[in-house]
């Protein structure tokens, strides 16, 4: 059985459907105190599957801990989790003495309520793979980069593919070798919360068509300043792809004012940039666990 | 140590006085993407208070996750959660089949962070002790009721006090008694969020000043129809007094236009209406923890 959250059928339909899973709502009430009422299903199978994407984590986080512990009541025996956009992957260290290493403690706590977990590209820069950050019995973390390629490749077009900064190679790497594409990545730093600056990699970029790959796009000043950065050394013209559109505050108009002509994303996170269906990929990651 | 939130400074400080304890903040920083970051002290003792009080909790219990682990990691030993709101209460069973019994579920959480918990009036309906709800090894269930009735007699008021349902019985009598009152508590049915009915005891209200009484008000409605009860009765004044001042929404007009005088309120949840401190009862409670 698929469990899903309410607020999340569009994405729950298509996975039930792809992965032949009986699907199932999670019903939620607030009161008007901000309390949380979830009401699932009366009986459950052994094995439930339970859709929730973290974008905007902190609330969802306790309506996992109220759903996991709840199914387990209802008969449910092995739990996965399916979050197709993975929260707090990326405070992996502790940047000042005394930060919380946040993505270690929601790492821990996910593990602690779901025997597996699956996501898709989950933001692993200092961590080498997801079982380290997330330890559950089983864990999965695949790739839209594979699917990001081939989705530009079928819009008949041939960029170059260009990853903003050195964390980007994996996923630019793997569109442009599913493509057919050229890539190369750049270099940022960081000053602040919306304040980047991006150089980009030594290629001629003059009357070049320029896709701008990464994993995750939040205030979107990323894409916006190697956009700029891209214009300025002659581009023709500038998209992005990315698999999680958190597109935050102002994102849409910064990538706008940038110059950026198109932006295509996978369906991790509901916006209207969806162009790339991730069901079908999750879909076999479960087919996967449920034979073993 | 006492370790206090940075927007929970102002009970903090009375907190840390009352119990002699060394005051030092959790800095905390939102992302734009909606993640927390929080940063701690360098090193911490053996023993840590963390004070949060859980009014709109569902935030505030990540929060909790992250500052419990992050201060095991940072040297604490021994963590004491002092709570004097505490959140997910009255969820106490699944009123229809599937729904989240959310008390235990909280509780069980809490009580894996922390190895004490100190709270004030926790809601416990058919729940009888606070460690059935909150399985710590140590748990404090703190009543403001005494101090309530202490508060009103100092004003040199002589109301009769009452509680507008049965629930609402433990603390009118704690107060009536404190106090030198006489109490007598009515009937609530409950209809919906904001929809409730009740029905006033048999006692003589005509020209009586009436304060009721109740350990928690969130929409304001069974204090409202409780004034406008007993107006209809012939009360001459209403007051209100309350362990823990939620008051959501448009609570306070609904107290206003129903005619309720003076609202009084314990500073559990900080709120123009608080009167009664709770800092100097839950210090005491503090030390009896550190000779245990």
């Amino acid at each position: 059985m698929l469990l899903a959250f309410d607020d999340e059928s569009g994405f729950a339909r298509l996975l039930g459907a792809a992965a032949a899973l009986e699907l199932a709502a999670i019903a939620r009430h607030r009161f008007p105190d901000g309390e949380l009422k979830l009401t699932l299903p009366e009986r459950l199978p052994e094995r439930v599957v339970l859709l929730r994407t973290l974008d905007h984590p902190n609330e969802k986080l306790v309506e996992l801990l109220l759903a996991a512990e709840t199914a387990r009541t209802l008969g449910a025996r092995h739990l996965t989790l399916v979050a197709p956009y993975l929260a707090y992957m990326r405070q992996d260290m502790a940047f000042a003495p005394g930060e919380a290493v946040s993505q270690r403690i929601v790492g821990r706590f996910l593990a602690g309520l779901f025997d597996a977990v699956i996501t898709v590209d989950p933001h692993l820069h200092r961590t080498e793979t997801l079982v380290q950050a997330v330890p559950a019995r089983r864990v999965i973390a695949l790739s839209a980069a594979p699917l990001i390629g081939r989705f530009v490749a079928q819009q008949g077009l041939r960029p170059l593919l260009v990853g903003p900064d050195g964390e980007s190679h994996q996923w630019v790497a793997q569109a442009a070798a599913a493509g057919g594409f050229e890539h190369a990545v750049g270099r940022k730093t960081r000053h602040g919360d919306h304040q980047v600056q991006i150089e980009l990699p030594a290629v001629e970029l003059r009357g070049r068509h320029v896709v701008l790959v990464d994993d995750v796009a939040s205030t979107g000043r990323t894409f916006a300043r190697a956009a700029q950065a891209a214009y300025a050394a002659g581009a023709a013209r500038v998209d992005v792809a990315v698999t999680h559109a958190l597109f935050v505050g102002d994102a849409l108009a910064a990538l706008a004012a940038a110059g950026v002509r198109e932006i295509w994303s996978t369906d991790s996170i509901a916006h209207p940039s969806n162009r790339v269906g991730l069901a079908p990929t999750i879909a076999a990651a479960l087919r996967g666990l449920g034979a073993e």
